[in-house]
């Protein structure tokens, strides 16, 4: 994919390609905040160490170990958030894919009417006539795909999107939580000059507080409401799967070295895509005359 | 503060120093991260748009208000850390108020050791003495006040820390949960070709959901074990409040520019830090000599 920055995109595809774009900037936010915040940690700890203070030297040395841990969890965040962004390049990819096939149609429409202007009883409209019928038809599966893949991957990718920001949510706010316990841990209680503060007593509890941390995180599992797909009844061809019994008929396949598994399978049946197909025929093949209600 | 950055610092809030700017480095990843998802949320919205599918243009639109809010929420996130990162500054700057304190009182046990061995007998070894001891009586106040600032602020800090960490948590989990609400609108069934979608049927419902998540977000509120101080019996002078009847005695403030309300004052009773000065009469007046124990 990465070959394709800078690249001149197709119409179809500019703004998703865009978009994909943004969400890096975005994901290197988090990763970047994800580094701070750990390489603060330490350093957290190392200040408390130096302050001399027992019960500041402890308590800090622990908060880092939740902060870190709150740090990581931007960095799962942000895998989380490249796994979506895979899931938006599948739409992106299918865009720019259609584009050909909408191309094609639009040159021959547009050829047939330059002939009809210049030359309007050259032999050539007829042909040209049939080889739109094939490039509309071709289109049509084409724009079907797309629409397929574009729902079903909306939701797909923002089902992960959302579950990603619940995970970090909720796995944040325990770790916050167990951060404040280790807080009143801490006695604030102000001295006097030449008072020496006693001993820092809850070393044990402060112990108690991470291994709790700890136990909630490696316990914790999403909990969410599912969002149903209906796509799931979708073939590898981004058509309804159904008990079809043709063989693959349209071959969608191979624009420009784009993912070759696009395919339409030829199906029969009512819902088919071949019900307006005079006969049981497979739409586009070279030599067919097919009677597809276009739009 | 911005005006620190750069100088070099007192080794005593060096490390704290770095904290700080790291704490900044982190805040701006935040920013970036919330304004790259506000820009790509109208992104997605004309992309929507574009596709020329009424419903993945109305369920965009919406993911798109969704993730925009949940983007200011990082950007709320990253101006309550700037009001932590100010806490961690007044200690920072008590550190760096304490550090000439340090240093005098070193200097002047330096001078005596040099002198007691050049020329034992001189008389300036009992005026330096002298001051040594009012030297030691202002660094123990000096101390007493760092280490009370350093625990009200560190708890301060770090509550005002998990509390904008729990706040950014909890909203964008109501957030998240709309927008999976919104994306179960959306019908992803797989059509054929030449089929056309039926019309989107839910806006109301999209819209719903839409105020719905304004009225969570308005509704919502804290929902925090506190931390409870004990700091708030500090006076103004750093030091245990308490019903003194003495006027302010040490003044400990104006080293180095730094913030001038570091006072001490002077308290009477038991547990005031005057207790060991025998008679009463205020410690490190420049004439007194004080009986403090020191370490």
């Amino acid at each position: 994919m990465a070959s394709l920055r800078g690249v001149a995109q197709p119409e179809l595809s500019k703004k998703l390609f865009k978009i994909i774009k943004s969400e890096n900037h975005a994901i290197g936010a988090y990763e970047s905040a994800s580094r701070e915040r750990i390489s603060i940690t330490s350093q957290l700890s190392d200040w408390g160490e130096a302050t001399g203070d027992e019960s500041v030297s402890d308590i800090s040395d622990k908060l880092g170990v939740l902060l870190s841990e709150l740090g990581e969890q931007e960095d799962v965040f942000a895998q989380n958030l490249e796994d979506y962004r895979g899931v938006l390049k599948q739409i992106r990819n299918t865009e720019s894919s259609v584009q050909p096939s909408r191309d094609h149609k639009a040159k021959i429409g547009d050829e047939i009417a330059k002939l009809k202007y210049k030359e309007p009883t050259s032999p050539k409209i007829v042909q040209l006539e049939q080889e739109l019928v094939r490039a509309e038809a071709q289109n049509l599966v084409a724009e079907a795909q797309l629409t397929n893949v574009t729902r079903q991957k909306l939701k797909e990718a923002y089902d992960m999107h959302f579950a990603a920001t619940i995970e970090r949510a909720e796995k944040q706010i325990m770790l916050a939580r167990h951060g404040r316990r280790l807080l009143n841990l801490l006695d604030d209680t102000p001295v006097v000059p030449g008072d020496t503060r006693p001993a820092f007593e809850h070393g044990s509890q402060a112990r108690q507080i991470l291994n709790d941390a700890e136990e909630d995180l490696r316990e914790w599992t999403p909990n969410l409401e599912p969002i149903p797909s209906s796509a799931t009844a979708m073939g590898v061809n981004l058509m309804p799967a159904q008990i079809g019994t043709g063989t693959v008929g349209t071959s969608f396949s191979g624009h420009e070295g784009e993912p070759a598994a696009i395919e339409a399978g030829s199906t029969t049946g009512e819902t088919s895509y071949t019900r307006d197909v005079s006969g049981s025929s497979t739409i586009a093949q070279p030599e067919s005359t097919s009677s597809y209600q276009l739009p």
